[in-house]
């Protein structure tokens, strides 16, 4: 049996159902205090009511998400997406989260140029580093499926990852987010996350479905397709992460139009079965 | 200026709207002597005649696609899957392919185990060199891109194919297909590449389109997307590859709606722009 202590569900996986309260309030009615919390949802309270939230009903937050998308070639572009950072990570400290969750962001049709965006990406996140390590925040730098390489991030792997993390060397302001669905096709996942070790501040897990109709809104629930969690699982469990595991589905088809309350009973049951 | 002699259309791209005879015929048309063939097509008439109208319109075929699909974990289903690709590999060699294009196969739901799968690919692999050896045909490994890695191949990196390749030690018989759209967000493309050197023997093109409908029939032409194209193509070059740079446009949407001669000009068009 797996601790359902350490069991957290990102707000995302009921984002048409509940609000941030609703989802705290019917979170505890399950008996579950793991919570990832979704920005746009965030952004409905004011911030101060949102931390009050969390403590009175003792939720541990295992990630904000997310914040990131600095990779655009304009300088003022680029310039106010790492304020918008700046902002979350904030948030994140308040609300005393494991970690911010960072989407680098895509290729710029301007200058259809990936090796650029990378490097921009890098180096924006160099000149955050300062803030989120004054504010004790972590940047959990999560490599995003390759299919959502051009608009969403240009880090696509777990070595790239441990790569730009070498390069920042800030191991306290600076982690590791993986996430099955996004990795769990990399000949170099267990090499990957081994190297990561205790880097990895967030996992995330949902299934790919063989069926699979749109690149972003249509992950799985864990058991449904064919990605093997459980073994993920040990990987990052064996190279030291010892935190939440989240559950993050993006589900337009399936489980946003389901009763949250029944997407809640399934995931407490495949968390058994499946993770 | 590119020399269109090295251009190749692969049929799929007309797919809607020719057959193997109306394509033959209308690349010639348009002073075109370079075809990729579809299997699908191909079995429309008999191999013979076939074989008779690409020799009378002095066609050459960069590529016979494709065959593979081996990695059931089922040996019976595995050992077919391997007899249909030694049929395939009698056709390339019949057509003068230059490659047959190699597809691995996906992950399956009965066992969920990417790693086997991985194995079963390359031990039947393995299996088919001699075949293949002995028609003198190359099977071009072709890595696809993650996102249909649940259903159509296993084969994600193009430092995976070289580690195949490594395994297999048939240079004779086997090969790199380079396909753009399949790699192109690949942090280690460059070095792959220049690894695989004399292995390619395909290089496919076409482009990333930012709003990608459909996991496998939304692909862009040349230009349309943000890959860059040229970029690649100048590092299959520089790693010794001289062949055909082919044209392979999946797109239900799009290029499979318009006239045949219409998306032929404007190939031809992008060709110098944007390949």
């Amino acid at each position: 049996m797996l601790d359902e202590a350490l069991l957290s569900i990102n707000q995302v996986t009921l984002m048409q159902q509940w609000s941030l309260r609703q989802a705290i309030e019917g979170l505890t009615r399950h008996g579950l205090r793991g919570i990832s919390i979704w920005r746009d949802k965030l952004h409905e309270m004011p911030l101060e009511e949102a931390v009050r939230l969390v403590g009175d009903y003792g939720m541990t937050v295992s990630g904000l998400c997310f914040a990131g998308l600095i990779t655009s070639p304009d300088r003022a572009e680029a310039a106010k997406a790492r304020d918008e950072v700046r902002r979350a990570i904030d948030e994140a400290a308040a609300l005393k989260a494991r970690c911010l969750v960072f989407v680098a962001g895509g290729v710029d049709p301007r200058d259809k140029d990936i090796r650029s965006a990378r490097g921009r990406a890098l180096d924006g996140l160099a000149s955050l580093v300062p803030h989120a390590r004054a504010a004790g925040v972590r940047l959990g730098l999560e490599p995003l499926h390759p299919m959502i390489c051009a608009t969403r991030s240009v880090l696509s792997t777990i070595k790239l990852a441990n790569e730009w993390c070498d390069a920042l060397a800030a191991e306290d302001a600076v982690g590791i987010a993986v996430d099955t669905y996004a990795v769990w096709w990399d000949p170099e996942l267990e090499a990957g996350i081994a190297r990561a070790g205790k880097r990895i501040c967030a996992f995330h897990v949902s299934d790919w479905l063989p069926d699979t109709q749109d690149l972003r809104l249509d992950r799985g629930m864990m058991g449904d397709g064919v990605i093997d969690i459980p073994a993920i699982r040990r990987m990052v469990e064996a190279a030291g992460y010892t935190g939440q595991r989240e559950v993050e589905i993006f589900s337009a088809r399936n489980w946003w139009k389901r009763d949250a309350d029944e997407v809640i009973r399934v995931i407490r049951e495949r968390y058994q079965t499946a993770v």
